[in-house]
């Protein structure tokens, strides 16, 4: 049997987030591949090898899959959310260029429900205009490319996402991103703290952002910025789709 | 029996891309309402009332699932994709603003997997780094605001999603828009038109910003664009998750 490698997105966290089609990949593999966290999620079974490994060694990961399905294996690499959204997908592919003979190796990139828009269904629908995805880590690119991307996003009165707002080994930097955004929005926009979607541990807070402090947000928060015109009716939080100056 | 409502996406197109949640949802409801191809995707069955409708009637349609949910009926709003995305979440949401008497009602949102991320994983992870996603209709908002937010999603560099890129009743508008990107890269980016992702009519065609004709997209069609580092391996395009300047 020839050989395959799968992405696949689990979601944020609940079972019923995942696609069948996701459910159907997993079921057929021969191993499956990921972040501790997300390998702890899938089923023992006969026939099934689990490979938990731990943060950050996304590129060892990938080379590791691509490996195993040269040898014949079905490989699933489980991505939390939807695996191209600051996840293992890129990562995949950067092991692909990285060694070309993987090319014509047989690869499935399933899509799952991202943490932004789990999040923005339970707080109602404050991304219901226009937005911005922004990995807030400068694990992988310079803070003054997200600085720029703030000020960008902004001025075009873009609502906001944050993935990853803030982790132990840069406490402050969210601070600082609070204050650019500050600086910038004309306007003082809701600001929703997701935390653990999905999960027993879900919990969600929305503020203004002059009211926003860095402790809100931890590593498991996703975090939602309105536009100008979002607003609240009742317990819920949206972005209406019409655009002032609209004809 | 109280009465609710639930947004739900459907995704895409493929019913092995509609989440379990979905699926439970709609197993228990009584009315089903939505634009006439969405709903044209629920089985009919003894108990369940299908509701169709033409497009552009969002806020009636809206007003219509919050009447019958207060007469005790457990009514599913379908969405393609994700309802928080440019669909039906919003739209509910401005229905119970104008009425308050609803804000007590049980509302849910249920995500989907929505184009844009359906379309990436695709073509691989063109929207692996930071990236924005705009809604290219201006039948809600000026096209000086959709111009504006081009201009800096470009100059922040960010990967975008567009979605609603062409109608018949607009069909030399994303030409301009196309013009605009042109003038503000100052890379000639990859761009994907992914049409109908997940259906018999899957089409995915890349070629650079420079290359791009209009004609390329239609009603069905969303439309990725790569940032400044988006790239070709092997029959792939990704972003790569390292940006310049990464130390």
């Amino acid at each position: 049997m020839s050989g395959r490698v799968t992405v696949a997105g689990l979601g944020p966290g609940a079972d019923s987030m995942v696609t069948p089609e996701v459910s159907a990949a997993l079921a057929e593999a021969t191993d499956v591949i990921g972040y501790i966290p997300y390998v702890a999620r899938i089923a023992p079974r006969p026939g099934l090898t689990l490979h938990a490994s731990d943060n950050r060694v996304e590129l060892d990961r990938a080379a590791h899959a691509l490996e195993l399905a040269q040898a014949g294996r079905r490989v699933v690499v489980v991505s939390s959310g939807d695996p191209g959204v600051f996840a293992m997908a890129s990562a995949l592919f950067e092991a692909v260029e990285a060694d070309p003979c993987h090319e014509a190796l047989d690869i499935r990139i399933l899509p799952g429900i991202t943490a932004m828009l789990a999040a923005a269904a339970r707080a109602g629908a404050p991304l219901g205009h226009d937005f911005c995805a922004i990995n807030l880590s400068d694990n992988l690119k310079p803070f003054a490319l997200i600085e720029r991307r703030l000020r960008h996003a902004a001025r075009g009165d873009f609502a906001m996402a944050f993935y990853n707002p803030r982790s132990a080994s840069r406490p402050h930097q969210f601070a600082r991103v609070l204050e650019i955004l500050r600086e910038e929005c004309r306007s003082d926009p809701l600001i929703t703290f997701a935390r653990a979607v999905s999960t027993p541990d879900e919990r969600l807070i929305t503020v203004t952002l002059s009211e926003a402090r860095p402790e809100m947000a931890d590593m498991r928060t996703v975090v939602l910025l309105g536009n100008s015109a979002t607003r609240r009716v009742g317990r819920w939080i949206y972005t209406p789709r019409r655009a002032e100056g609209a004809t």
